[in-house]
């Protein structure tokens, strides 16, 4: 398995520089935590969205989308359980006062697994293996719990009962609005409620660039069936074959390895209780994998006893491995009724739904809970992308075409004959009705494609004096440098095809 | 002049009913100022989105976005002045203890214009005019500043040091992120730096349903120019033709009613000092109207003076004609060189430009911010799009097919034959990969038709008997009820050229 090539840092440095990812607020030194998407890393963003919420909510009829606020009513934190436990363990120093993460600190000091680690465990092993602080050496004070919440004071009174929160995950707002969203679009289960959006987290140690960010963004999936068919699911048949990484719960009791085998084995053995869960598990591998990842960098891994979050039944997490180690990707919990009930209780609203074919009303379950960062979705694909080519000496960034924030470069060979540049914007004003394009003109034509290489630009159109000839172009492959001549009329059929993954070569007279 | 046909109250009601908007955390009792977007709702405001972003970053040279974070160093809101003067004028109950906005309360009481007036002048007027209490009757306190900024914590400590703001505008985003991206992007003057995304303000008096919300989100573009180039727009014959209802600061003065002029006239006149600034008022304007609103539902409004911001040298706000009276939808300002030489002094960074042909480094000017909320263009096309088909009984909702959330519907004339069903069903996975689109097999065809209306779904397929000898299908349009029958391997075609303006009777064989 080859792992990614570059370190994070390096990875953010490349981000910095091409204008993909800035620390925000640099020029007042920062704030650690929290990152602005530049003219490149806001295209690839929003196409990641767009490529989620087109697979999993527009082509679907069984999943809508909403887009819930992130300030909210205080109830739904107390109903969910977020005020009293939303908490990490705090260890600070006694002398410099430094603060840090206490499982982060006994993992990276210990080069332990520290997986679901409760306060007792971790004040038991800082005090026997009396670690100190990585900043001072001094001795550590008591570990205690730190609600990770964002609080602030809504309305122009400020008293306890003002107090809300930025939410530190968008599955609440949809279960708040469960039953609104369900009665509206008149679902029947099974259905889905997806949602994307941004969430807050104040974490203790933020860290590895846009992988422990304090703001960032979620695209979500709450999946719901009747508490009496929770194995039920008619699309079983799509992935039964597909082929992942997998590393259970009893897998890690034994300190056995990580194998690949298919879902059909996974619910054979059992390792996946339900299949939809095993369904999304594929379907969200197979996700990555379709935008051009490489299906080898992940594994799904399962919570051990300990992990679990009070809310669910079973989780695994769709992993990834970064230069820092497996990290999770996304969460895929079972949830079960856990959270309909809880703001049932709590609101004394009725959740249920009325089931056609028993005549009963039901509380639907949360059978698989699809949530990922769309920030670690970015650092996955970019990852992934990143090579550096021995022989063009630079680096070329191998975006899907659906991911790329730049398709098209259209470059006139010579800057300073009228004409050409004329005709090479006649082309660029055409194609960027369709594509997001760049015009450039400055520079050897070499080290304008160097430039495209580095930005992920999928493909690069060179007008030249044949173009005025005979109306055709050159077209340049990214990926293989390979080029081709077309007719001008023929382009946008071209690179259409050619963005479906259909060979440069076959498309046109090659050149060269 | 028509104005919009239903109050704010029953639009809110309707987006409820429909599953456009809802109260956020309703199960809760809500939170005053905080919505959240159901399943349609949602495909509004991403459509909505989709299209400025189309029409003014992705299919131009001259601007480039980025989307920058929520929680930002709060120098940045040192710099910019809102930690001192981003207040609004607040009034309290000396026995209940309700609070108001002293600017709203003048106006809702004594109908007067309020435009920018200042603490000392609410004070006086609310102590000559003996204004009370609109709850309880009683004696109103003294008027005080109260500003609009939410603060959070960040990181585990709580110190003065460690507090934050969400961002009151997206705008300071783009000036602390300047120069990282005027570099990498190689941007030359004139350019535009364009931002979506969320802003927060913590409004003494949420209001009208979502057109004063405490969350909302921002459509935003900086424009800068060379200052010596103040008014060398390369564009302005685009729009010199271009008329629309112009309400000048002298006008005000004079109490004079709004005139439709063009553009031409109001630079002429020196109505709008600069072709930049009446180039970005005409295009945005054209903008709303391109998408189907009501162009005669618009007017430009000139700030007067009282009214300007501090950073302001001149602004125009793009105004609609809600319900409840003319209100800014956009706030088009000059806002000069006043925030990049605020945060050069606050930051000691350089955030001037060198010019290559003077080869000066010049500090640029904002020469107009084209800024608008989100949700107010989502009312705008609601509004517009909200019609009572008398003869069909029914609310038509006319919106545009580039903004309509669901495009197509798909219904088998009867739900009980299996091969017809599976027929429609068929249809419908076609399109759906192209188009959000519903399946609705539920009630009579007629019902369905309705269903679609009320929702804004642009055109209805219809399989029946037929389809099923002839492979053809029916589409009906929305707006006009027209039915044409066409060959069901054309659907997609016609459907496109339906949606791109093409009149459906052209496009088949006319039905009854």
């Amino acid at each position: 398995m080859d792992k990614p090539k570059i370190t994070i840092d390096e990875m953010a440095t490349f981000c910095k520089r091409k204008g993909f990812v800035y620390p925000n607020s640099e020029i007042y030194g920062g704030i650690a935590g929290f990152f602005d998407f530049g003219h490149l890393g806001v295209g690839l963003k929003n196409n990641i969205k767009k490529e989620w919420w087109k697979a999993f909510v527009q082509q679907r009829d069984d999943v809508v989308g909403i887009d819930g606020s992130i300030i909210t009513n205080p109830n739904v934190w107390k109903a969910s359980g977020h005020i009293d436990g939303f908490t990490d363990v705090l260890v600070d120093c006694r002398k410099c006062g430094s603060r840090f993460r206490g499982d982060l600190l006994i993992h990276d000091k210990l080069k332990i697994e520290t997986h679901g680690m409760q306060l007792e465990e971790i004040s038991k092993i800082l005090r026997e293996k009396r670690l100190k602080c990585q900043k001072c050496g001094s001795d550590l004070g008591e570990p205690k719990k730190f609600n990770l919440m964002f609080a602030t004071n809504v309305g122009p009174v400020q008293t306890s009962s003002s107090i809300a929160y930025l939410r530190p995950e968008t599955a609440q707002v949809i279960f708040s609005d469960f039953k609104l969203v369900q009665e509206n679009a008149r679902l029947k289960l099974p259905f889905g409620i997806a949602q994307i959006g941004k969430a807050f987290r104040n974490e203790i140690s933020p860290r590895d660039f846009l992988f422990r960010m304090r703001e960032f963004e979620q695209m979500e999936i709450e999946y719901f069936v009747h508490p009496e068919k929770q194995d039920e699911c008619p699309f079983i048949e799509d992935v039964l074959e597909h082929e992942l990484n997998v590393l259970s719960a009893e897998m890690q009791k034994k300190n056995d390895k990580m194998k690949k085998i298919s879902i059909k084995e996974c619910l054979n053995k059992k390792m996946i209780k339900t299949k939809w869960h095993a369904y999304w598990l594929a379907l969200m591998h197979k996700w990555f994998v379709g935008l051009g990842a490489n299906a080898e960098h992940f594994r799904i891994r399962q919570h051990v006893k300990d992990e679990l979050s009070h809310y669910a039944l079973d989780t695994w997490d769709l992993e990834y491995e970064f230069p820092f180690g497996w990290k999770e990707l996304q969460g895929l919990s079972n949830r079960t009724d856990f959270d309909l009930k809880q703001h049932m209780e709590h609101s004394k609203a009725d959740l249920s739904i009325f089931d056609e074919e028993t005549k009963k009303k039901v509380i639907p379950h949360v059978i698989c809970e699809p949530s990922q960062g769309v920030e670690r979705a970015f650092l996955v694909f970019m990852f992934d992308a990143y090579e550096y080519d021995k022989k063009r000496e630079n680096v070329v960034l191998k975006l899907h075409p659906k991911l790329a924030p730049i398709k098209i470069g259209v470059f006139p060979l010579v800057s300073n004959k009228a004409d050409v540049v004329k005709k090479a914007r006649n082309v660029y004003d055409e194609l960027k009705m369709e594509w997001t394009c760049a015009f450039d003109l400055s520079g050897s034509i070499g080290r304008r494609y160097a430039r495209a290489d580095e930005t992920g630009i999928y493909a690069s159109i060179t007008i030249d004096f044949e173009s005025l000839e005979n109306e055709s172009a050159t077209i340049r492959s990214r990926d293989t440098t390979e080029q081709i001549r077309v007719k001008i009329s023929e382009l946008k059929d071209v690179l259409k095809r050619c963005m479906d993954g259909e060979k440069l070569s076959s498309l046109g007279k090659a050149i060269g």
